[in-house]
């Protein structure tokens, strides 16, 4: 039986806008969510799967191996040079997928929005983040919106949980990197993190750098074609390159070895580190990755990172050996000193 | 070679507590971000995947097709009778996965903290937020935590996002539910919402309403070995009923029309609904579903729901008829009025 076709959205109540802004009745489940849904997501987001209006999304199902994985973006500001927090959480949640060696399948989006917030902003946040998510081919499945008072949030948070398949034969873990192994980045660090802080309230200042932010899954997907036996890989986010290398020194229960002349850091970025006193070992990249692999295998390697645009930049940092869960860093003149873990970054929300 | 095991927490610095509390540090990504996943969260958490401590989850492929949904919980106040927003953000999703007709295999957990919020409240709300899922059998596989300053969120924000796996046969969307279908709820309806105003600050009245907020996945798996027949889940949440059925009718190019006589709900919840002007339609339920059902099995699915302990209130409460895509309510003298969407709720955050 054929039914008359009804317009929904007609059947819901006017948006209320008082000028433009999200209100406490977009977060309330019933009209003003629906039309906020229709008019301002789904446009940018649509797909068979979101398109059928469920609580979540049913996909086709996927052989070989699954990797879950979910962050929450709490960028501040929301817009920065090279980005905003819509294409950070598609990139973010995207390459913790391929740290995996996972090749991604669906993304998830959640929003938390502060009462108040410009729907002119969230349009162009979502947009971004449509664009980044098609861009890197991967549909946003299912999502949700809350919203808080003013004061109780700020402006936008955003959940992205990432769905990935696991090719066989890929077994990607700190626990499997082994002395010997040598530590290759993809390309200059800290790029990220400055962008961020050259914007901040009550901190910005004059500088060119960009941030890096940038889809690795298909990156991922040339180094692991090319050279499968990679113990391990990680992005740099928080906590930048020294605190993964804590991190894996402490699971592997190895020493590792950075040598600090071969560190890419671009010049400019050297010049806002000193400027705020910062250390760019510990400051994110959101488009770089560390690869442990055993070093009769990184010269391929090497050349299968700089064959792909986003891994040009592509140097060996460093080695790693026998020895105590501990990272050194081998100076300019020859020296070794041990590399200690601040207690916390003296800037805070960077992704 | 067996290396010497070293003890990695030994490494990190000292968590900086601050009377504790938390703190930016805690979400810096280097130390004391480190120490508050070992010694708070983990403990709590964990399982095969989490263990392995990478970027997310790699979990064993699945037969059949894949559920995935996602949804911030940001309740206010973050403990209520009957629950707590750790319990409340593992039911919401599993019950999403269920919805989707979906058996839960994976839960991931990201964090978003306010500095200044007793470690002591976290921990109370870990610790039920693992029993929770334990007691569901479903691991908690990745998460993430984050740490925004005083006055930039509200003591705890909890995404959580569910993989689940559906079923060959099973097909659950709001666009099957079709004329002929009776509409069946598993029991009383709008105890969460009373349970969780009962205790807001500025609102506090007494009363003994506990939310419902449980686990549905055993109830609807139950249902649907009984029933492979039912053509669309959904459970009254965030919107209470009245959204759900407004959402439905659109979807389905259907009327529903409601036996107002038939609706359970709780003395209770009457009372407390009449002293706030709150009408239960619109409030939300944690532990119910309503199920859209061909009438011909309806009887056998009400057998089911009231076999389980879940679904021991099971009730016919409406119908599925020809007709503009609208919502009727049978009043109890006998009357139909045309029900109205309300434009947003009055009380936000009950979820």
């Amino acid at each position: 039986m054929t039914l008359p076709s009804v317009d929904f959205s007609a059947l819901a109540c006017p948006v209320p806008t008082e000028d433009d802004r999200i209100t406490l009745a977009h977060g309330a489940g019933a009209g003003a969510s629906a039309r906020l849904f229709a008019d301002l997501l789904h446009p940018h987001f649509a797909n068979s799967a979101l398109d059928v209006g469920h609580d979540g999304a049913v996909l086709d199902a996927q052989p070989g191996r699954l990797a879950l994985t979910s962050d929450t973006f709490v960028v501040n500001p929301l817009e920065f040079p090279g980005g905003d927090i819509g294409s950070l959480a598609v990139h973010g949640t995207l390459n913790d997928l391929a740290m995996c060696g996972a090749r991604p399948l669906a993304l998830t989006c959640a929003l938390v929005l502060e009462e108040g917030l410009l729907i002119a902003t969230l349009e162009r946040v979502v947009t971004s983040m449509g664009a980044a998510a098609r861009s890197a081919g991967v549909p946003i499945v299912t999502g949700d919106t809350k919203v808080v008072e003013r004061g109780k949030g700020d402006g936008i948070f955003v959940n992205t949980t990432g769905l990935g398949a696991v090719a066989a034969g890929i077994d990607l873990r700190p626990q499997r990197v082994a002395p010997g192994d040598l530590v290759i980045v993809s390309g200059s660090l800290a790029e990220h993190g400055i962008a961020v802080l050259s914007v901040r309230d009550g901190l910005g200042f004059e500088c060119d750098v960009r941030s890096d932010s940038a889809p690795l899954h298909d990156l991922v997907a040339q180094m692991l074609d090319a050279v499968p036996e990679v113990h391990c890989l990680r992005d740099p986010t928080r906590g930048g390159l020294g605190a993964l290398l804590f991190e894996i020194a402490g699971r592997a229960h190895a020493e590792i070895t950075l040598d600090e002349e071969a560190l890419p850091v671009a010049p400019a970025v050297r010049a806002a580190c000193e400027l705020l006193g910062l250390d760019p070992l510990f400051l994110a990249s959101e488009g770089r990755c560390v690869a442990f692999v055993p070093e009769a295998h990184a010269a391929r390697l090497i050349g299968a990172l700089r064959a792909h645009p986003l891994g040009r930049g592509a140097v060996i940092i460093g080695r790693v050996a026998v020895g105590p869960s501990r990272v050194a860093v081998r100076t300019r003149l020859g020296g070794k000193r041990l590399l200690a873990l601040p207690a916390g970054e003296p800037l805070p929300r960077i992704c």
